[in-house]
């Protein structure tokens, strides 16, 4: 009898998730207690195993064109709370308890600029240097 | 003296936005009160310069290729409270007030089906009769 492929226990999930052409799906992470949308990312289905597996959130970055271990460099990492996808299948949305801040900015979000009396205004100010999260 | 162009007080917006090969951007949708994430869509540029304009949602349909007024079929609008962009311009949040559900299912986020125990499980019930929003 064969052994279990590792990424079984995602199966289902893996299953209802409909993948771009690039075999990627869009995943929101929101701080899972205040509610806080601190980032998006990609997700391949290898990205998605790992998440479900290890319970660290790990995307798939376009740029470099592999797995990104969310905090690997930085040590902010994002520790998964619930996975969870939505009403047609392509758009995840991960509760995450997140370590420090999320935005290679400094900022706990990436999500600071917002439009404000005609303007683009930035609404929250870095938390961390950057230069200390990933070396001058 | 030329007039101004309709879309001008969405500028500085729509210039710090780095659209997609088709012209699109990802824009997540988040009840600007409780901070549960509704939904997530896709914008074009004028898409964008419709809902800072006019204060409704309006997404781009990649379905039917055209503008999507949220709720114009339904009844189920979202009030924008504030435009956000994210640090490295290619994903949206959009603070709204929504109407009654977002999700076309009748429940009240998109986001209903989440990984537990192993399964894919529905953790949302609809609050409104799909058949009702949007006719049998």
């Amino acid at each position: 009898m064969q052994s279990a492929a590792p990424s079984d226990p995602a199966r289902p999930f893996l299953d209802a998730i409909r993948f771009d052409a690039a075999g990627l799906v869009p995943c929101i992470a929101q701080q899972h207690d205040t509610g806080e949308v601190l980032m998006m990312a990609w997700m391949n289905a290898e990205a998605v195993a790992e998440t479900l597996a290890t319970g660290r959130v790990c995307y798939f970055s376009r740029s470099r064109g592999g797995l990104w271990r969310k905090g690997e460099t930085s040590g902010q990492r994002q520790r998964l709370v619930e996975l969870r996808l939505d009403c047609d299948g392509d758009t995840l949305l991960a509760l995450v308890d997140q370590t420090g801040v999320a935005c290679h900015t400094g900022r706990r979000s990436c999500f600071y600029r917002a439009m404000r009396d005609g303007t683009l205004a930035e609404i929250a100010a870095p938390l961390a240097d950057p230069k200390a999260l990933y070396g001058a």
